[in-house]
């Protein structure tokens, strides 16, 4: 017998009908013998129809009240979704993250879970019972309900997961597992079985939105196993772990990519030092988030200095990077945002120096240019033209046999 | 400077619009520098949508997880109300019943009020903050959500007022105040300035809905002034109140009425002793309430046993007396579906004898034929044909000069 946590997201949970599917998906797993916890999301639609509402009276409103407003939409669903249950014969109880006492600090709308208390939870599963958890919220030391922010009802389950030292964290979703590339741009992509957390780190930051970030850092810091599976189909989904043994072991578990980049370059940069935070200050005073930074040796005494931003930013930080090239007395400020970031990702590639240039000739075939070329521990990321995309990630999905299990 | 409580109904905040129009209301009233404390019901339609979605699973849900999921929508009006006030500059706070404390026992669905903790409330009024809070719901001493039952929100905002020790309780509603009789159906028909505690309850039990009676109960017990106002026209309402003295003073106050009424009578009854304990036993084993009981001296050894109760039960009832008139021996069962109880209801008639002979010639000389009659200390109720209610109402309404202050 396992304690396992569950966690169906908004799209699993839509309508009534939905939910007593998932009622009739939990009692079967029940019937295997396991202790159950379920942590679920609003109802989709139902966040943005609260938000709507707040945004009506003010577009920027109180967070605190925020907070007391979005946190309805869960406190719905794990009502209707242990009444379904109790309907079915079986006992359940739901709670919000203020009964639980899933602590979090006081930073409304995305707020950090500090603590999560256990008793009335282990009470319940000793009675036989289906404990069902509204994800997403929690509150804080005075009693404020706080939010995790969007997509926070994962970290929900992986910090109930890991307080109650669940046997697994299983996430229902949509897709049914994590895949080498995206199925809907390369048909051969295929299913992992498994992959380490920080593969799913990187794949996950780099657009592969199955699992919210902060989830997978959680599950990796208190060593969580944490499963991704579909609500609809049945199947194995994909496992997500810091056991490495026993697995396929391939140099690279999946391709990533982001077409939401946009690339800038301040040209004839004087290298002196300190010009770094020079050019990078105003743009994150500006609220713009940099992605990739490059800047090559120096010659003449003038260095190119590019960044990468989302390409919403695009405009203003091009705006601000040509103000700061004049007072730099630097040469042009250049811009493109018709750029794709593709990356691949594996741990395998740590002890392998061959991935690179493998890379490299496999893009250069298809007379793929790279525009900039970013590493870490487990993944390298090209920056090529837009137009390049398809074409990129299905050459090197080949390229590196990811079709083969 | 004085402490308030006001309460607004589902219709008062039925849409995002009318929430801001009640938070210009607060704003206004705040300026005159009294402390402010606001109970809310849930939008109006949304505590209907939220059940028929618990309905759809279960016609006869749990009642712990019912409480979960309407509780939401007092939830959604506190943070709307919350953000609206801050949003215009108004420093605000919301609170659930969890979050204040509104102790409850653990009848879910209709629970009681036992206890509220004013600790934070006190001290958000004291940094000037107009304080928000839930009504119809609380919390039980193991951390469950409650609710009240329907139109639970009065008996909380009368509840925040004794706990608080508040000045007023003014209850705003879509009427600006009780009258004489339903405006509807007497012209005539006048605003009260003020009525007693026990005149109202009569009043609100009659039909008058205005109140909900526990709310009144409460009011009276814990001797809170009450008003009731309208949300969207200006006025002095109708102030609820122990003091007699300054009364207008009237014999009667106003002419209440209740068209949901049937009457059932078991003809030759045994004259026994526990006869009528009998009858009843088996009609309120049959969830069946009972509002009028009449029973004559007996003659020839029988008596004839008369009782009303609400229309929907008529069918049921009728059956059940047939089933006990064969049981004891007594003769038909009769009923009458198509009748009404008029009331006239006044303090001042304690003191004056005539009042009933009054009512009684008023009624006669129309040529009303009285079915029933039942008094208590300060009404008189009679039963008559539903085709002489609206003529009957009348008739009373002129007899006894309401129309005058």
């Amino acid at each position: 017998m396992a304690l396992i946590v569950h966690k169906y997201g908004g799209t699993s949970v839509g309508t009534v009908e939905k939910i007593e599917n998932v009622a009739d998906k939990l009692i079967k797993f029940k019937a295997l013998g396991h202790d159950l916890v379920v942590v679920v999301s609003a109802m989709s639609g139902e966040t943005n129809r609260l938000i709507s509402m707040a945004h009506e009276i003010d577009p920027k409103p109180s967070p605190r009240e925020f907070d007391v407003l979005v946190s309805t939409g869960e406190q719905v669903t794990i009502a209707l979704l242990a009444m379904a249950l109790e309907k079915r014969g079986q006992a359940a109880r739901s709670y919000t993250g203020y009964q639980v006492q899933i602590l979090t600090d006081s930073t409304h709308n995305k707020a950090r879970i500090r603590d999560i208390q256990d008793t009335q939870i282990r009470k319940d599963l000793s009675a036989g019972r289906i404990v069902v958890v509204a994800g997403f919220q929690g509150v804080d030391e005075n009693g404020n309900i706080t939010t995790l922010g969007r997509g926070g009802s994962d970290t929900s389950a992986v910090a109930l997961a890991a307080g109650l030292k669940a046997d697994e964290c299983q996430i229902y979703t949509d897709v049914d597992g994590v895949y080498t590339t995206d199925p809907r741009m390369v048909s051969e992509a295929r299913r992992l079985s498994r992959i380490t957390f920080e593969e799913m780190l990187e794949m996950a930051s780099l657009g592969s939105k199955v699992l919210q970030i902060r989830a997978v850092e959680f599950a990796g810091k208190y060593n969580v196993p944490l499963r991704v599976l579909s609500t609809f189909e049945d199947g194995e989904g994909t496992l997500i772990t810091y056991e490495e043994d026993n697995m396929e072991d391939p140099m690279i578990s999946g391709i990533a990519f982001n077409r939401d980049e946009a690339k800038l370059t301040l040209v004839g940069v004087p290298d002196q030092p300190g010009i770094a935070s020079n050019i990078l200050t105003p743009i994150s005073e500006a609220n713009i988030e940099v992605d990739m930074i490059i800047q090559n040796i120096a010659e003449n005494s003038t260095t190119d200095f590019t960044f990468t931003v989302h390409r919403n930013d695009y405009e203003k930080a091009l705006e601000i990077l040509k103000e700061i090239g004049k007072k730099l007395g630097a040469g042009q400020a250049l811009g493109d945002d018709k750029i794709v970031k593709i990356s691949i990702v594996g741990v395998g590639m740590r002890s392998h120096a061959g991935i690179a240039s493998k890379m490299f000739q496999a893009l250069a075939k298809e007379a793929i240019n790279i525009r900039m070329i970013s590493t870490s521990e487990i993944k390298i990321s090209v920056v090529v033209d837009e137009k390049y995309l398809e074409l990129g990630v299905r050459t090197l999905h080949e390229a590196f046999e990811l079709e083969k299990v």
